[in-house]
């Protein structure tokens, strides 16, 4: 059974790559893709990959078609959703968002990072976090829901927290943490977005790493609810850039709380046993490590989990795609299993080798 | 209707790429994946792309798996296929030969330029050679055997002669070239092969462009050939080495002929009817440029014409992915049609977008 | 003796160039760094290379300062140029100008190509250009002024005709050259300038390489006039662009005269005879290629001839930093040999190695 | 005063960095290159950007001439220090060691990383380290040693340490960590040397992050005895490679103890006075971070550190060039401060603006 989607905010990378996706996708049709500021040009005017395809142009956010689809995905920024995510579910229609908006289960949490008031919080209490390997729960009722015919909102979970929370969550989840969770996250240049600047220009971004955001990232509230540990004060997120377009490496580190101890061998168990349902996380075997290229372009991620510091201390890695399985891929992943389709269904399958 | 296929030297760029194109095509069986180097290593070992993926293991090239399969790609050096590729046809098996044995239609030619005799007349008398746009008969020709149950050969064209002769040929053709014709060509440094080198370390390419072979490299006389000017001694092909993985840019520069005029809007004209039937080659229309960006990982071509020296010179353009169509995904264009399956059949339909 | 110097339009990509290797020279004292957009922000804000070096900052174009220089640089937009050369030199002050308001020694084809009128000309008919392995006459009498108290202007060598000319002139001006002359060149972005855009976005430019400005760059006309072929609609230019910082390679191709011929060797003795005087260009033996990133930072340049099409063309190539010697590093250069330094002194002696 | 110096294992890419500064540098004279491998080459065939600087080829570490320069660079595998160091020594001859032998000031923990036995205990009893801004007292008794005719040994830092201890020593030194201290750093992909590999492929580097070494890095002692907290086993230290060709940039990050507590101000306050004297290391203010492009090619560092964690814990972060400020320019630096010099005396001033 196919389904007609829409893309609100199909110009920008995340929203583009949710192009790519779902015209490949057998059974999506993409019957809207939507953007306020380049209304009426051709995709392929930006994105010339798209030459020669005959994909429609984009429509403002205002096209009547998106209220006429089964899905629409949301790839706004923030506070955009707020607004049209109730429109939209009022005429019926679910809501695959991968914007900020619906993330924070506590909307005082949104408030005081966003700095902004949460309009939507009947829709946020019913929201489904998507990070299908980690809430599969929340989905299978946002299925329920789109299977009665009623409409769902699933927040898609953003680029550092997947890599970060595939990463860390097996152990920290099975009580293998204490103190400080440093994360530190290393992203490609297609995390800062479209817009052209400085820090965007080649001439800077190329041949150099930096961190940003330092203690202040808005990432950080996420990743504490996902991990569980929100309001510790715990978790200490710095993200990096550095000179590659696609790609998240991200490294967690924690002490091993006193009076537990664990073998490398268990710790190994504990993450294959973890992810042993799940077909888009592979745990690397001991001794070898993730690596962003081997997930570029899919939905795919990478972990490992390696004792450290004679055993007190365990450093956990995570390597996804910022735009695919940080993005709109996991969007199209949750949207399948939202349609009662397998999750992987007309994903990519594999990177480039090389 | 679904074949068994293999590819004999699987474990270099080429054959890598024709393993990830054909494990998602859905009418071609991957059965055997062969390399003399790395026989008995997981592909996964040094491509991890392919990391949980469940592949066979690379066997030897002896791997009688071959001689069973409907098809096999040979992505094996010259000289190795002048070995393998009789073997292969006397058991029935058809080939669809990546390396450069079959492509030349005058064996003094070859033994010229490659420095070592031609031990296959026969074979290469009946070759079909494997540039779709341009070669459409002979592939015809291979069908027709294919579909009679006997075996054929396809020698698929190089790398550089794809660009360059997508780029030049409905110009040259059409009388529209006089004295020399220049083919500059920027490649990545896949096409440099998988052997780490001083040429193929990061440190020595990142951050350098440089040319290299000056009036010797190989492609020479198959370019020549393609565009029907062999020993004519008009052609100069100077390829170049840039800082990125994948992709070549063919710019080809060549006198109008005295006596002789076209408008630009003739020129484009006929570029877009020449290849009006060609699916995968897009023309670009007058004022862009072809990307190399956007037919990275496709089987994609984007081509331009452009005059220039106030109307006295044509400058072409062609942008392809150097391992995608200018080596495996044209080596399974050819086989789709071979088999009379569509020539895009089971191949990505676009490039990432960004 | 030392000379104090300005830089105006010192927040651009060539401008800054200049301040670095100005802060760096033994006799030059830069003592004003102009920039309209930037006025009043310290260069470290903007090229964070330079913290904690207690530069000053940015000030207006209107700087009084600049006008009691011995010499200002200008590293300005065409026609603001034209705008404050003549105050400068009206205040007594000797002129290196970057831009391409006084390259063109014909005002009508700055008109044609520019258009915009010429509004200098009789500075113009005394300007000296600035390509000193070439123009040493021209660079001498502006020593000479110079010398005497009396204002220069040189005007220096754009970045494409610098690295395609020194490549091409021993050649063509031994009449080794018939027909077209195609130049093929590929730029780093920073060639493109600061301006942060689609096309300067790292995640368009990486991974990719395009041509641009096909028959219509601005360069042409100069290096037309440096080869002397100017008016003979002769050269097809073609620069390109590839995801480096830096660097420009040039490949020049033409086919040698009926009539005329000429051995490797002697085209080889040719160019070292040519250069023989010119310490800062490298004549490369045969088989070896001028790289850029053996140039990276410096004021040299690598070249290279060698014959194709069994003898009747010739392939040369050159190899130089397009910030550096093709702009700031060859105006301190000109600024050495108008005050009657060595040409090199106080300029960087190598690249990198690595 | 000028002084005859050498490099042994100058065809590796800290040896080469050594002789791009020596040869620059204006009061040493480099009179010997060595590399076993390389022997009889010009240094301009494996690093071209030497090309027409007429240089010495390299010679065998036997070279005669080694023996009598002022001071010898060792830029060589471990344990060719510890056979070459007491020889020079003998000889009257000073060392300046990039290597790791004489690094660890306790031969046992040398033993237990290194897997072989340390022969030169003496020697290392007497060694001066060498980081300036940390250890000046050590090079201060070097210098005393040189001044009085008395061959001196400084084992310069490594470059991950380098990096990781300007960041962080500040801080733990004034008792501000508690706890497990987390540094991930990133190091550009010359940190994985001039050896062609399939790790330091283009094709397998490029737009690729992976960490590697995680818990068994050998420069994890090297930290902890600098930050002075050796057999404590509270370092973790992950490598990560990124694709860029130069550069470190550390991030470390640990708990403020229980009971303490300290404010922006006063951290900024305590990293701007503990680096008041050290020339080359810059404090960025807050709200900037380092950045590795800003440092490539020169001796400098830039720090940071940021309360985060509501001030429980700190984020500390370095940039550096590893071959430069963490090999090549450190050694220079220390030899300039043996011999008398000005730390920076010679050495580039600033890094490529862009």
């Amino acid at each position: 059974m196919a389904y007609n989607v829409g893309v609100m905010g199909a110009a920008g990378f995340a929203g583009v790559e949710l192009v790519r996706l779902l015209v490949q996708h057998p059974d999506f049709n993409l019957v809207a893709v939507t953007s306020d500021a380049d209304a009426g040009k051709a995709i392929a005017d930006t994105y010339p990959a798209f030459t020669g395809m005959g994909l429609p142009a984009f429509t403002g956010h205002d096209d009547p078609a998106l209220f006429d689809c089964d899905l629409v995905f949301l790839a706004v920024p923030h506070t955009v959703a707020l607004k049209y995510a109730p429109l939209l579910m009022n005429a019926g229609v679910t809501v695959i968002d991968l914007s900020a908006d619906y993330r924070l289960k506590d909307p005082d949490v949104y408030e005081k990072w966003y700095n902004t008031p949460h309009t939507s919080t009947d829709i946020l209490a019913e929201a489904a976090f998507g990070l299908p390997e980690l809430t599969g729960d929340e989905l299978a009722e946002a299925a329920a829901k789109f299977a009665a015919g009623k409409p769902a909102l699933v927040a898609c979970a953003g680029c550092y927290p997947t890599a970060t929370s595939l990463a860390a969550y097996p152990a920290i989840k099975a009580g293998l943490s204490a103190g400080l969770v440093v994360a530190d996250a290393i992203s490609g240049v297609t995390g800062a977005g479209k817009k052209a600047t400085a820090r965007t220009h080649y001439c800077f971004a190329d041949e150099n790493v930096e961190a940003y955001g330092i203690a202040s990232h808005r990432h950080t509230p996420e990743i504490e609810q996902i991990l569980g540990i929100q309001g510790q004060g715990r978790l200490v997120f710095t993200p990096h850039l550095a000179p590659l377009k696609r790609g998240i490496l991200s490294t967690v580190t924690f002490s091993v709380p006193e009076g537990v101890s664990i073998s490398a061998e268990a710790l190994q168990e504990l993450y294959e046993g973890f992810y042993a349902d799940s077909p888009l996380v592979t745990v690397l075997p001991a001794g070898t490590s993730p690596k962003t290229s081997s997930v570029t372009g899919t939905v795919k991620a990478q972990v490992s989990a390696t004792l450290a510091a004679n055993g007190r201390a365990i450093v956990c890695l995570g390597a996804i795609d910022n735009l695919c399985k940080g993005a709109a891929g996991q969007a199209v992943q949750c949207a399948n299993i939202v349609c009662g389709f397998d999750q992987a269904h007309g994903l990519p399958a594999v990177a480039l080798p090389v």
